[in-house]
């Protein structure tokens, strides 16, 4: 049975913002067996799937994504908030809770029938996947699986992705 | 003989500014090959240096920073922008051409006699790295290496950390 990751997670009131109970995956990253046991486990949740390209959402996305795709020896692509890509970018815009965001894909960075891992630290809401996945989409390429550290189940992310395969390795079924 | 990473950097005219010529390592990550060569050619250079937690300055001090330390079995410890970390932090202050900047690590990510590899992916000027030092040494740590992906050696970073062991994997002695 796999190690229990959760207990390495750290739960932090009020932060960003009052009222929120945020989930700090520091102290899991600075624990070498759970670092090296995370890995693992995301590994696992690629078995048996074709995958050539990792994207790594910006900016903890880019942790695990890339040691991920150093393992699959996929090449690992990084998907970043505006004006931080130098080359030509395809970019998407999403939905926040109030106001509008946006990220960008080099537009070299992914080529038709690429099979792709999208990988951030945190499923919440749900926009930022899903416009890493309509990027990867524009670019021809096929989203064969989503994984997550950790899922804010309650924020109901999956629901805007139901076509996906979605993975995540600790869920919170409620926000205490 | 290492293999030759250089040819996998992609030089942007112009980027983020006019007149700077940027050095875009997303070609370098989305090779396969060029990846995992650049892990093992970062890990060869700690041979017999004893490390036991790994600082990656934010954001693309992330993608190899975290590689090496589980490949070390060492900790991974984030330095990141004002704000972003949720617990207690220590922070340093730095120059930059126009103005200051900040950075921030955890209180409780290094403790009293750690060994420390401070890794990012670019020693321009050296003034982010500079600050991660002395983040580093102000709660007990010993920083043992710094590790780079690109040096721009023009801008004589390393001359502002002299005492330090200084390591970068590709070096761009002038401008052009």
């Amino acid at each position: 049975m796999p190690a229990d990751l959760k207990k390495y997670i750290r739960s932090i009131r009020d932060f960003p913002i009052k009222g929120v109970l945020f989930r700090d995956i520091t102290t899991l990253l600075k624990e070498p067996q759970a670092l090296n046991e995370t890995l693992n486990q995301l590994l696992h949740l690629t078995k048996g799937t074709v995958i050539n390209k990792v994207v790594g959402i910006e900016s903890r996305g880019f942790i695990f994504g890339a040691m991920v795709a150093n393992e699959l020896k996929a090449g690992f692509i990084l998907a970043r908030k505006p004006g931080k890509l130098p080359a030509e970018t395809e970019s998407q815009t999403y939905q926040l809770e109030y106001g509008l965001d946006k990220i960008e894909i080099h537009k070299d960075a992914i080529s038709t029938g690429d099979k792709v891992l999208i990988h951030d630290d945190l499923l919440a809401t749900g926009g930022t996947a899903e416009a890493a996945c309509k990027l990867v989409e524009k670019l021809g390429g096929e989203v064969v699986q989503l994984s997550f550290l950790v899922e804010l189940a309650f924020l109901n992310g999956r629901e805007k992705m139901r076509r996906y395969d979605i993975k995540s390795l600790i869920t919170y079924d409620s926000e205490d």
